[in-house]
């Protein structure tokens, strides 16, 4: 199995050196506490968690899954233990306000602790993250009573919180919300409704859960603009804040699912539970949505995780396992046969997840600063700003997002298929990977809401065509800044062509949707992918330069070797991943007529 | 769950209309009774007996398992019952002689009825599949004796038989193989050693089990020169022909694997087992891989099943759940949101999965044509026919297997996508799918091997080049043979191109090759799926023009319908599929520098 270790020379590389996250904490009014020395302190405490708690019960995990016995989810052996440790740790609050019990950093740093925890066991760091989404929608649409009486045990960890928005009959189209809310009559409501697919609906590892749930009160508009946001805590809080009385919250089957077994996926009856609003009436899928940006971050991170630790366990192997010779000739005359890493294909795979795993986590980190400029924001109550970032922020979400898990998904076969049989075998863990980062295409907007936000909404909605050419341009500047360093000219070629094909494609579609919507939803995966692939390599030639301004002053915090292989990682992405944005670019110019001809009835004609 | 209904339309079509089997079998010494009448028959009977006995057990089978107790394996409820029926139907030995209680059928049908059991029930199929390896290395390389002893019980299916050859420390490189065989000094051998990943090395279906096994002789050659065949019984056949002494065959366990888990994956220990040497000593391998070409046949089929599985899943739940709007309208205003099959991000899945699965029906139906004749050339015993049409089949056969199953995984992660969250889910069936295809681009050589026996050994060595040349000159005579026909030239045209383009990247690999070898090795990969994709574009336009041609006439067998579906179908595979192409193009047309560079230490640097 993959023996997880934490990549912490690659963060520090990337905070330090490449995105210049001391000058970035230095300007933040919460930043001032995470100096150099005191991040240092967080990722290593983190990773010493992860390594040593949460990893050894991956496995483990999976193979017991959670359980429902009369009502009450059992996580699997351990996972209590090591959720006391976390929350011992204060590892919840990491980012969130002091006054709740928090350490108060910025949010960033949570980025940097879920990626840490999700690789070591995605699963378990599914229940403290969904707690951060109640959390953080509490906190921007909470009452300050219901921010006092929820935030510290949430912050605290002693509860915990989950979103409840898919329902039997709707996931994606909201607007079909049935769950009823009708007033007690004393200012607060009584949810009846059932909810599927809560994560972490229930289970053993707090003494409360906090539910924060969509419903409709009588007589509401139909559709999205009637539905309303509440606050349902399992068990009702008492004036001193303890647990009280069990407030009707069921939870009434957990799924079997391909994957992330040790993450309970529940059912959840409310059965006329006492619920608290958040947020103005019917404007509850706005307030749900707030954080929306934030939490796909939370979600496009395990396509980065995935690919991580199914890099750290094909490579063990590849440098174990013996089979056959390399094409130009022995490389272990002295052994039976050479080590498999040794094989071009098997280069070639752990290469293209050593680039995706890397390039990925490169693109999250820089998200992650505008999280922390719209988390203050939030915290200053100055919308006009968190508005502005979050709309920042929300260019890069649905790449980010439905990219990255895409990709990494990929690259969680290429792990198996290192393995050759074995990866099918339970045992190696490999398999699992695959298993657990299925569900990564599909929660919190399937890969093509995410291409249709990015392409619909996004690009030709909100900015009328305009993110791609001030992305872009944002690239053509870095290429002109380095367009004297000869070392990086071929990167600035291949970033000059590919922005020009950007735009031309953003125009192509956009002259095309005049005419006909449905080329921007026919489109939007191929566009959503080819800007994945775009926007990874402007973040290589990033790191690139990077490495390369480091060997050439000597100045660096890493040695040659790591700088090395940072470059000649770059060079395979622009070599040999980045040429697959030519298949979505050939699918983007060729008809849509073909996607959109036959008529239904036919698709059965066979 | 998806109801598995066998695409009959697709398949007469492909052999009447597109392929001329009737033409075929008529030139066949064992094609006479293969009637256009005896077929449809077969077929129809085929069809009943998989949908109506396989297929229920698909989704049980995975749940239960199989379970090994004492050293006795079972299999999951209904197998047992369900494979009795297939005995009595005499599917095992539908393509083979008469002589042994077979039905004396072309090949070919065995490989339509190994496309319906196989989509039907995967796993339930594998058990017979890994049988008739066995049949045809002992039909080819047995004594007379030995026929006369092993054909009749296996060719009825009362025995079965599998192909023994991975142990713990190889699989691929099978010159590692260390099980040993002392003779007895009567004739027969006793071996000793341990095999892995036996699929159906032990069960409850049958009465006995007669293992195909590698082991090496006292004093042999070391390396693959020093392997020979066995035949190992479970049991030792009485003079009478039936079931005898215990031979010390021992299942030890069976693997716990991420999918077809109603296979039995075994570990066998052979304990001094008596043994008899199938074909001439030292000469194992080459017995063994003698069928290698119509085995992976047998393989490739899994992506085409499990596209059509995963297809007719999706397709279904496509016309029934609601969600949202089509971004150019409502399409059912009376129904509270659309059916998502107007979605054009969905009508993209479905397409691409129709495409898949018939374009890659069409490349496998045309191969068994090579198979027909090679195993005829077996039952004459004409040694040069059989090589003749053995190396004619085997330049498809890494092609059909490499990227039939590379696109069928990716297939039936499609139809995963088209069910949401609702795919992750077990109940629906769809992601059993995806965990029991995951195998198929590992097992019976990786990819990565594939793509090493079209490039290295097919392409560059076996043919110096000119495999490719051979084969475009064949699409370009069909592109001759449709050129005046205005409504095939968009596609003659795509295929022009494609041709250049493969003709172009097969001198550039074998210009670079003359340098380095890994220059074969790196681009390998590439070259395999660009070839699948290139393959497919002539049999979809072979299709087009077949419907085109049955449109013009009227004097088709199916509706107007079923060939304007066609012809779209075909459409959206060169606008939207094809272009794929360009990726592996634009990898094989960067250079390997960035693939080979890295010294493996630097892999860990991070």
């Amino acid at each position: 199995m993959p023996q997880y270790k934490a990549p912490l020379r690659d963060t520090r590389f990337l905070i330090n050196e490449v995105l210049d996250y001391p000058g970035h904490y230095a300007q933040l009014p919460n930043g001032g506490e995470a100096t150099p020395d005191v991040v240092d302190s967080i990722l290593d405490h983190c990773a010493k968690l992860c390594e040593g708690v949460l990893a050894p019960l991956y496995q483990s995990g999976d193979k017991e899954g959670c359980t429902l016995v009369d009502g009450k989810v059992t996580t699997p052996k351990g996972y209590k233990e090591a959720y006391d440790q976390f929350v011992e740790g204060g590892w919840q609050g990491l980012s969130h306000p002091e006054k709740y019990g928090g350490q108060g950093m910025p949010m960033s740093l949570g980025v940097f602790k879920a990626e840490m925890m999700g690789t070591a066991n995605w699963a378990f760091n599914m229940y403290p993250g969904l707690s951060l989404g109640a959390m953080n929608t509490i906190m921007l649409h909470g009452t300050d009573e219901q921010r006092d009486t929820y935030m510290p045990p949430l912050t605290e960890a002693r509860w915990m919180g989950t979103m409840c928005l898919t329902e039997p009959q709707c996931g994606t189209d909201l607007g079909q919300v049935s769950s009823k809310a009708v007033p007690r009559g004393d200012g607060t409501y009584s949810v009846t409704g059932t909810k599927i697919f809560i994560s972490a609906g229930d289970h053993d590892l707090c003494e409360n859960i906090v539910h924060v749930v969509l419903a409709r009160l009588p007589g509401a508009p139909a559709g999205t603009r009637g539905i309303s946001l509440f606050i349902i805590p399992k068990f009702l809080p008492t004036e001193s804040g303890d647990v009280g009385e069990f407030n009707n919250v069921v939870c009434s089957g957990i799924e079997h699912k391909m994957g992330i077994k040790a993450s309970a996926t529940c059912t959840i009856e409310f059965e006329g539970s006492r619920a608290f609003m958040l947020g103005p009436e019917n404007k509850g899928l706005e307030c749900m949505f707030t954080f929306m940006n934030t939490a796909r971050i939370g979600t496009a991170l395990q396509g980065v995780c995935a690919t991580e630790l199914s890099y750290q366990g094909a490579l063990a192997y590849a440098q174990e396992r013996r089979s056959m010779r390399a094409l130009s000739g022995k490389k272990e005359p002295d052994k039976v046969a050479d080590a498999i890493h040794h094989h071009a294909d098997v280069r070639r795979m752990l290469l293209t997840m050593k680039a995706v795993a890397e390039g990925g986590r490169a693109m999250l980190y820089h998200a992650a600063k505008m999280a922390d400029f719209m988390t203050i924001a939030v915290e200053q109550g100055n919308d006009a700003e968190r508005e502005l970032w979050d709309e920042r922020l929300g260019f890069y979400t649905p790449i980010l997002k439905g990219f990255l898990t895409e990709i990494g998904f990929e690259c969680t076969n290429m792990g198996v298929q290192v393995f050759g049989g074995h990866g099918y075998i339970g045992e190696h863990g490999m398999e699992q990977i695959v298993r657990d980062t299925r569900i990564a295409t599909l929660y919190e907007g399937t890969t093509g809401i995410q291409a249709l936000d990015l392409l619909g909404r996004k690009v030709l909605i909100a900015s009328k065509g305009k993110a791609i050419a001030e992305y872009t341009a944002e690239i053509m500047k870095f290429c002109g800044e380095h367009a004297t360093n000869a070392k990086m000219r071929p990167f600035i070629v291949a970033l000059g062509k590919i922005c020009a094909q950007w735009n031309y494609l953003t125009l192509r579609i956009a002259i095309g949707a005049r005419k006909d919507r449905d080329v921007v939803a026919a489109n939007a995966v191929d566009f959503l992918m080819f800007s994945g692939y775009a926007m990874m390599a402007f973040f290589w030639a990033k790191m690139v330069a990077a490495a390369y301004g480091k060997l050439a002053s000597g100045d660096g915090a890493e040695t040659e070797e790591f700088y090395r292989a940072k470059i000649q990682t770059g060079e395979f992405y622009f070599d040999r991943v980045l040429p697959r944005s030519r298949a979505h670019a050939g699918a983007i110019t060729s008809p849509i007529k073909s996607t959109m001809q036959m008529p239904i009835e036919a698709f059965s004609e066979r």
